[in-house]
């Protein structure tokens, strides 16, 4: 079960203390803890890449909510993928899985909380992004939450993001009519046009939403996926079409605290009979492997176009995470561990 | 078609000047028109009594939402019910019918427009109430939008209005385990548990609406049907527990024009993976004859418990539509006409 390569120590990112607003990097510590025997049913994964997601900022306020915060003094927890390199289960050696004991370069992990992976589908790394829970999140969302049907006009906030640049692609499977996007600088949105296959690119950077919006879809829209809250939601809600249909999957805009800006006008949802729907992306695993199966074939094939972001080392991680909720990432967020 | 019995002229309730905010009488003027002569198709009614609701004051103003603004120095427009004494249709001379062509004491009518009602079922005033819009609301919100189902913790606001008193015995109907409604003052609350059998009622004049519901659903609510937007809704996401459904039939508090009230956190809608739907009741007239059959069924056994609030003659259509949106009214409010 163990041998000389097995490392007696790992390297985990620590919240060192709960940030009140915009965190910094002095929230974080980087600490060298010894790694416990295996118990019965582990696994000890070395973890070659781990994901940064915006919704873990949530978790690092003392509050409930629908998963429990972090604890100072002990190791976050994130998405990561890694390789088996000892087992007192029935996952071997040397197999490849993704876990949720992220933050760290070596991971003891219950094997039934791990999920074996093939990587000669598609590299390691997709499967925290492409094909890990945020492709999901794209798909459940278009998919189940807001119904996206054909000839439908769709609108995707943080749209060079993982979800956002998988969804505009999905939505065009999905036979949408036209897809716009927005993201924050002319780099990104020349990605959306170019690389992603969105009809029209918004940069909110650039200031009145609103017109721009109604510009690139001068008879409004069917459907918003919905990852930022704040004005894009304010903004679609009012170019919303009747029946419109809105997915919610985050709300980046105010992961640090309350904005003071005001929700949208749901009177308008009344009268245009609109539907807006919170998601968990952890509600939908059932699709799982129905998902990965399209979307891997989609990789395969070139049809589906994915962007990372790379930070290297796990020092790094807390900055990463800082940059994730900036915006300073393109596709998805990764932190790739030596 | 015409005998002596026929009225030359119609009194007419116009809008005389659009409203800033909240209306006044100020803002209506009664005219007396002549009466034209019936086309082929039309029907000439004399109303007995007509309904105000709250939607009409969007139509006071001049901008574009799902119904075309009232005109001014027109007659304004709503539901009415009454005596058939002219036809030129295969509508009966003597028929009871509603119609759309309210604030007048007499109105000429295309009969396609017009739904003759079977007044051994139910008095004519039920079919602007309980056997009208109002009720078809009450049961399509619950039904059809917020699907209610058994066991569930319902909360309704305005629940001692028109739609809000039957919506709460609905929801029970449907096997709801508690319902608790919301209302303002004393003698509202106390009919919300005496009358129409609502488990707790909260009066919102006396303020701390979240911990009163707090209080009267110490588990949170699944369903909450929303007529009054404002703090209401912000608190009913608060307390909703996952996967609860909103069902949003209107925003009395913001009719007048915006509050300046912040919307609901939607942030709280994604992660507790809420539902919030807009509905018209014109989106569920199929549902009408399904709806009357029962409902009538209901009132004529005595178990769905009705109350108006009744204004007598045209002249006080005014006083009586600016008093449903104050809250004067309990249950229905009407307007008989002599």
């Amino acid at each position: 079960m163990t041998d000389a390569t097995i490392p007696s120590t790992a390297r985990e990112i620590h919240l060192a203390a709960r940030p009140t607003g915009v965190p910094t990097v002095a929230n974080f510590a980087l600490v060298e803890r010894p790694l416990p025997a295996l118990a019965d049913g582990q696994i000890l994964v070395r973890n070659t890449w781990m994901s940064v997601d915006p919704y873990m900022r949530g978790r690092m306020d003392d509050r409930p909510s629908y998963i429990a915060p972090f604890q100072v003094g002990e190791a976050l927890e994130g998405s990561a993928v890694g390789a088996v390199i000892a087992s007192a289960s029935s996952i071997p050696v040397g197999a490849t899985v993704t876990h949720f004991a992220g933050w760290r370069d070596y991971s003891v992990v219950d094997a039934d909380t791990a999920t074996p992976v093939d990587t000669s589908l598609a590299a390691p790394q997709h499967y925290l992004g492409a094909l890990g829970t945020t492709g999901l999140t794209a798909y459940a969302a278009l998919v189940d939450v807001a119904r996206v049907e054909p000839g439908d006009t769709v609108f995707i906030s943080a749209a060079a993001g993982a979800v956002g640049s998988v969804a505009g692609q999905i939505a065009k499977r999905l036979g949408a009519a036209r897809v716009v996007g927005s993201a924050g600088g002319a780099v990104k949105t020349a990605l959306l046009l170019d690389e992603f296959g969105f009809d029209a690119a918004l940069d909110y950077r650039e200031g009145d939403l609103a017109g721009q919006l109604a510009a690139a879809a001068p008879g409004g829209i069917d459907v918003y996926l919905d990852s930022v809250g704040g004005e894009h939601l304010r903004v679609a809600v009012e170019a919303m079409r009747p029946a419109g249909r809105i997915a919610l999957v985050g709300a980046i805009s105010g992961y640090n605290g309350p904005t003071g800006e005001p929700g949208p006008d749901l009177y308008l949802a009344a009268v245009k009979e609109l539907s807006l729907r919170g998601m968990l992306v952890t509600s939908y695993l059932p699709r799982f492997g129905e998902y990965i199966a399209k979307a891997a074939g989609w990789l395969a094939d070139g049809t589906l176009r994915t962007r990372q972001t790379v930070y290297d080392g796990l020092d790094q991680a807390p900055t990463a995470f800082l940059g994730v909720l900036s915006g300073a990432n393109t596709g998805k967020m990764l932190v790739r561990l030596p």
